[in-house]
């Protein structure tokens, strides 16, 4: 690579794909060409980037060439049939997809977590789902700390993590119950299946499709991801994932149980609030805690409601809120970038 | 008692106290005499009941002479206040606050699980908390046969649960973020508390106010609640209380370990569909689940997404929806009067 990289992000007009270019303008990446690409149907719209305007093309192997880093985030089969063409064109390749996450020699990385893995590729590298991110990002400092023995997760997730559609659609649903009017769900919990469950006002406990074993795909996501990255798989990993009316920022409430005891509390607060990417958000006195409305637009993982079980004394409670479309996406698919453009 | 009973309901014009009137008339108890009392500010308006309008008067110690059975769910400082009252006048108080609810002598009842504790009363019987009831019905007849080690909860509580304002707040705010006006949070999560947050497209962590130990009252009431109805301190409890933008119905993300080994997960399948208040809604080929907007308006225990911990052969998930109005606080009031009249 030379000192300015050519750049290409696919599904460039997606909810992802626009946050995505959005932090490699903030953080003043050293682009000598952005080249927004997407599907048909979205190919010819203009996206804005360092006050120039750019025209989205239709992605389709030639367009890989020149390119150094492409950013894909345009769902699992785009990502199937373009990831390799890029790489034969000399491209990097970040995929936010779930397409080559737990692919052997694909590494999944979380800067803060793993990025030395992020040096081990072979044309691709792995972003993890968004819900992962997150708990990685707060569980790390914990685990190089006490060790960790087993995690149980339940998930408070955004719809953005569905994409512009479904904020769309909660919008619609819940204009709908306000004005009551009928609420004709069209979108969720999956967008290819016939069922179709309202959002607005509910709390859907299925993200993405179910496995043999009655765990839905995001859940063993979480339980296999979290394994990858911190590459051992003698953690326990259980996770319960619930999609709930919230535009943007998803919330987490997780049990851990650390291999060493914790004696003192206010050692994992110390831990946290001197981990980069982490703020402590954690003062009941003035109920302040994390929350996804605050979350929103901000890259960093916030912790709070950080409290012992009431019984096991390695037990720890953490209440683990982020906005799902930075660090749960773009913004760790962006750092990635970062990190690669720092080695070279 | 005599074979119809005059039943006064305190906090007649609350979301709880309306539904406590509504049950009363749907299970066609034998009522001679109904009593709606509320505050001075309230008293004066009218309430229907089988067909009659009948006006709501200020509760005060004297409108309990020849009251049977009060049903009680004004808050905490007006149970206080007036149950001694009632009871002093020959009345049965059912209590649905937590004023009197870990009072020893005092049973906190769930009919399907200790309803025969509702007979040890001394005058109250205490109707334990909305998020603790349902998980009580369906761990009840897995404690029974597996025995009960742990829960760990993480819930998504709907805003019903503070009452008609909160609904209104809820829809206030929901209607500002979507026309793109100012959302002004005014009564979430505590009343009385100074600090107010959004709740429209949010999730708080925080229902009712902190003890010092860094768990919300709320999860403490989950923890302590449990071990009383169960009458076993030994158990494991803990809770994370969240409050979700959803208006009735409370969801529960539950994990047990139990005593025994679960060999058959079918084995609780069938304990748990044949147990009474119970209906498990669990097919994942139909993406079919509990969820709150279905329970809404319903009196049983919804169970669902029920799967064994990856990990641990004694470990259980469990996804519990119900509506906490009803089987929360109205109906399982009303079903601990229809105990007490079925035993007169």
């Amino acid at each position: 690579m030379s000192n300015k990289v050519n750049v290409a992000v696919v599904g460039a007009t997606g909810a992802v794909g626009q946050e995505m270019i959005r932090q490699l303008e903030e953080r003043q990446l050293p682009i000598a060409r952005l080249l927004p690409l997407s599907s048909a149907r979205s190919a010819g719209t203009t996206i804005q980037f360092n006050g120039e305007s750019i025209t989205v093309e239709e992605a389709s192997p030639e367009k890989f060439a020149g390119i150094d880093i492409a950013l894909f985030s345009a769902g699992g089969s785009v990502s199937k049939r373009l990831a390799p063409e890029a790489i034969k064109r000399g491209a990097v390749v970040i995929d936010n997809t779930s397409a080559y996450r737990m692919e052997d020699g694909v590494p999944l990385v979380v800067p803060e977590v793993n990025g030395e893995a992020a040096f081990t590729h072979n044309g691709i590298i792995a972003n993890p789902n968004c819900s992962t991110i997150q708990m990685m990002v707060a569980l790390k400092p914990l685990r190089d700390r006490f060790g960790l023995q087993r995690v149980i997760v339940s998930t408070y997730q955004a719809v953005s993590g569905a994409g512009y559609a479904a904020i769309e659609e909660t919008l619609r649903q819940t204009k709908a119950v306000i004005e009551n009017q009928p609420v004709e769900p069209k979108l969720l919990p999956v967008g290819s299946f016939p069922i179709k469950h309202q959002i607005a006002f509910n709390a859907i406990p299925q993200i993405d499709s179910f496995a043999d074993n009655g765990y839905t795909l995001e859940e063993m996501k979480m339980v296999n991801e979290t394994k990858k990255i911190f590459a051992d798989q003698s953690i326990e990993v259980s996770a319960t994932c619930v999609r709930i009316p919230v535009l943007s920022g998803h919330s987490e409430s997780v049990y851990i149980e650390t291999k060493e005891e914790i004696t003192d509390l206010s050692e994992v607060f110390t831990l946290l609030s001197a981990t980069p990417g982490i703020v402590v958000v954690d003062d009941p006195s003035s109920q302040m805690y994390p929350m996804a409305v605050h979350a929103t637009g901000k890259r960093e993982v916030f912790v709070g409601r950080i409290r012992q079980d009431l019984n096991h004394k390695n037990g720890l409670h953490l209440w683990i809120v982020s906005d799902n479309l930075l660090k749960g996406a773009a913004w760790n698919s962006v750092q990635i970038a970062e990190l690669l453009l720092a080695k070279n």
